[in-house]
C-alpha cells in the first residue's frame, strides 16, 4: 500500500566544521539550575562520534563498525579509505534509488533541536499510557504539521511501521499510468508535478476507497494548490523530514470504519512502530515546528529547485536527452507561483535508435531506473534528484560530459 | 511466527530518589577535554523529565502529554491523580498481560549505561554502510550475549520487527499441550521450566524446519542445561532487556537457505527494524554486556525467584489453588543448581465445582487468563509474573485474602 521512492543529497560542508562554527549552548541559568548526571556520558559518547572527521567527506555513527577503539568512517560518494580521503573520479552516479539525502546536511545545521536522548527506562511497556500503541504526542504533532501546511482536511490518523517497496512496485506496474506526449503527470489529482502515484480504484461504488500516495505531497517537491481531501490518503517521515530508516509513515483517512480496519490490522500485525522511532519523530517534527516553521520547507524547496534548474540547464544543451515540462504553479503554502522542484527527472533518448535510455546513461556512467519498470517504454529513465550532494554533483558532471559529447566536445 | 508472552513489575524505588544517590560523573579530564555543546538541550531535556517525582509512584515520559509545560505524570498500578498521589486499595490486580516490565527498576540504576543520544541525522538513509537493513553492530552484540550465557550455538542471524502475537495465538491454540498430570512443562525439550512454546512440525522430512519460541531461554526463567542446537530458535528483545516496546525479535538459524530466504522476505516487506531502535537495543546490550556481565541476569534471576517463592508460600496455605511444579535444575550460566524462576504461573483451581478458575479468581480481584484461551481447561488459569513491583505486589495481596477467606479468616 505504501510506496517508497527515494531522494538523496549529503552534507557539503564538512561536519566538523559545522561543530566548530556552530555550537550550541544552553542559557547559563539553565545550565547552573540542572546540574547533568547520568546523561552525559550519552551525550559526550555522542559528539564524540560526531566530531570524528572523516576529512570532511563522510561521517561516522554511534553504531559504526568500531577500528582502532572508534567508530569507523562512513565515506561520501566517490570518497574511500579509512578517513575517506582517497577520492576516485570516476565512480558511477547512482541517480537510482531515492534515498532522501538531500536533508541530512539540515539536520546537521539544525543539531541542537532535533537531538533526542533516550533513557535506558523509555517507553518499556507494550503499550502508552492511554493503552494505545502510537504516542498521542506524535499523533497531534504530525496533524499540526499538516495545519501548517495546509495540505489536507481534518480526518483520523493510523500510523505504521511497514512500507510495502516491493509490493508497491507491483501494484505501481499496475496503475501507474505514463503520459509519454505531455508529462508523466498528466494523470496528478493535484498538479502536474510527478511523482505521485494513485492507486485508482478498479471497482466503483460506496465501499471502494481509493488510497493516494501523498508521500510527495509537501512543498518540497510540489505546489500546493489546496488542501487534499481524499479517502485514504498516506504520507511517510521519509519523504518529509528525510528519515528513510525510521520507517514510519501515517495515513489520513475520512471513514471512521476504514480507520477503525486499518488501526486494528496494525495493532494486531505490528503493535505499533518502535517507541524509540516515535520519540525520535516527535522530536524531528518538533524542530521543523520551531521558530516560524518555515525552515525545512524553504530549505528543501530551494535545493530542490536549484537541482531541477541545474538539471535543466545541462538537458538544455542537448538535443539526444530531454525531461519532462513542469510548469509554474501557485503554491498556498508559500503564497506565490513557484517553479518546479520534483523528486525525480524523467529523461527521455530522443533518438531513434536509443530505445533503451538507460543503456545510453549507463555508458556515460550514469545509473537510473529503468521506464519498463514503471510501465513504460526504456526510452525513459527515472533518476533521483534527492540524494546526496555528493550524488547529484556527480551526476550533473557525468550529464555534461555526456551532452559535451554529444556536441563534439569529446572529453578524455 | 513469533510468541509474545508478557512479564513484569515495576520501579519499588522513587525514580527521584535514584538520581539524588545514584549521580553519574564522566571523569574530569574526560569533561575538560570535550566541551559538549548541541547535545546539552536533549540531555538536559532527558534528566528533567526523569526528575519529575510523581509522588514516587510514577514517572513522566519525554513524549508523555503536556499539561502545564510538564509531561504528565503516568502512575503505576493503583495510584492515580496528576501527581500519582492518589492511592485505591481496591482496585484489581491484573496479571494477564506480559509486560515485561520486571525490569524497568534494573535500567533505572544503570542510567548512564543504557541512555543513548540520536543525532538529527542519525542513520537517515534506508540502508546500513554495507547496504543490508540491519546493524552488523547489533548483530556481533547480541551473539556475545549468547556467547557469553552459552545458551546456542553457531548460526546465522535475521533480525524482525513484527511479532505475530494474535497470530501466533493461533499456533499456540493448535500446538500447545499442558500437561495437567503434572506441570506445562514436559513437552519442553530443554527443561521443565514452563513458558516455551515449540512450534511442532505437522509435516516430517528434510525440508521441514521446527520453529522454536525461545524467547524465555534466558537465566532470568529457565535453567541453561546445555547449548540449543535447533534448526530456527526465535528470541525478542522483550524479553531478554524488558523492553517490549522496541519490537525487535531476532532468529538463529542453522540453514543458510532457510536464513537467505527468512532475510529476503524481512528485507522486502520491512526493509529492516527502525534505526532508532536498533542503536538503542545495541546500547542496551552493550550494557548487558558491561563489567562481569552477569548484572542484568542475577538481578532478573533474584526477582523472578523471589515472586516463585512469595507466591508458592501464600498457595501452600491453600486447598483450594495449586500451582505448577518446578523442580530444580542445573544451570549451565549460573553453574549450579537453581530453583524456578518462571514468567508464569498456571493456578489450578482444585475444588471440583470451580471448573471456571478465571472466574474465582476475578471475584476475588484478580484477573487472569483463563486456560482455554491456550487449549486447556477454564480450571487452569494463567497468571503474569513479570509485570511491575506495584502489580505482583497487589497480586499477592488479593491472593492472600482469598486464601485467608478459604480458611475461615475473613477480610472485610
Amino acid at each position: 500500500m505504501y510506496l517508497i521512492l527515494g531522494l538523496l543529497l549529503l552534507a557539503s560542508v564538512a561536519l566538523n566544521l559545522f561543530f566548530i562554527t556552530n555550537q550550541y549552548y544552553l542559557g547559563t541559568d539553565q545550565l547552573k539550575s540542572q546540574k547533568l548526571s547520568w546523561s552525559l556520558k550519552a551525550a559526550a559518547e555522542a559528539e564524540a562520534v560526531a566530531s570524528i572527521s572523516c576529512s570532511g567527506h563522510g561521517r561516522a555513527f554511534l553504531d559504526g563498525l568500531i577500528v582502532d577503539g572508534k567508530p569507523i568512517c562512513e565515506c561520501n560518494t566517490c570518497y574511500g579509505g579509512s578517513d575517506c580521503s582517497l577520492f576516485s573520479p570516476d565512480c558511477s552516479a547512482d541517480a537510482n534509488s531515492g534515498d532522501p539525502l538531500f536533508l541530512e546536511p539540515f539536520w546537521m545545521e539544525h543539531a541542537a533541536s532535533s537531538a533526542v536522548l533516550i533513557s535506558g527506562w523509555h517507553r518499556m511497556s507494550y503499550t502508552f499510557y492511554d493503552k494505545s500503541f502510537i504516542s498521542q504526542q506524535l499523533e497531534n504533532h504530525v496533524r499540526r504539521v499538516h495545519e501548517f501546511v495546509r495540505d489536507e482536511q481534518v480526518s483520523y490518523t493510523v500510523f505504521y511501521f511497514q512500507l510495502y517497496k516491493f509490493q508497491t512496485n507491483y501494484f505501481e506496474n499496475k496503475r501507474f499510468k505514463f503520459d509519454e506526449d505531455t508529462s508523466l503527470s498528466s494523470n496528478s489529482s493535484y498538479n502536474t508535478e510527478a511523482n505521485v502515484i494513485e492507486f485508482e480504484a478498479v471497482s466503483q461504488g460506496p465501499l471502494v476507497k481509493v488510497i493516494y500516495d501523498h508521500a510527495y505531497y509537501w512543498p518540497h517537491f510540489s505546489a500546493i494548490p489546496s488542501p487534499a481531501n481524499e479517502d485514504v490518503m498516506i504520507f511517510t517521515m521519509s519523504k518529509l523530514t528525510g528519515h528513510a530508516g525510521s520507517r514510519i509513515g501515517w495515513a489520513l483517512i475520512k471513514d471512521e470504519q476504514v480507520y477503525e480496519d486499518m488501526n486494528t490490522y496494525i495493532s494486531i500485525s505490528e503493535m505499533g512502530i518502535s517507541r524509540e522511532a516515535q520519540l525520535r519523530a516527535l522530536q524531528l517534527v518538533k524542530a521543523i515546528l520551531n521558530g516560524n516553521g518555515t525552515d525545512i520547507f524553504d530549505y528543501a524547496y530551494e535545493k530542490m529547485s536549484y537541482r531541477w534548474k541545474k538539471l535543466s540547464e545541462i538537458v538544455s544543451l542537448s538535443s539526444r536527452f530531454s525531461i519532462q515540462e513542469i510548469p509554474p504553479l501557485f503554491c498556498n503554502f508559500f503564497e506565490k507561483v513557484r517553479g518546479p522542484s520534483p523528486a525525480y527527472a524523467w529523461v527521455k533518448c530522443e533518438r531513434e535508435e536509443d530505445t533503451n535510455c538507460n543503456e545510453v546513461l549507463r555508458a556515460g556512467n550514469i545509473l537510473g531506473r529503468e521506464g519498463s519498470l514503471f510501465s513504460v517504454e526504456d526510452r525513459y529513465v527515472r533518476l533521483s534528484l534527492l540524494k546526496s550532494d555528493y550524488d547529484f554533483n556527480l551526476l550533473m558532471d557525468h550529464l555534461s560530459k555526456l551532452v559535451a559529447e554529444e556536441n563534439g566536445a569529446k572529453t578524455a
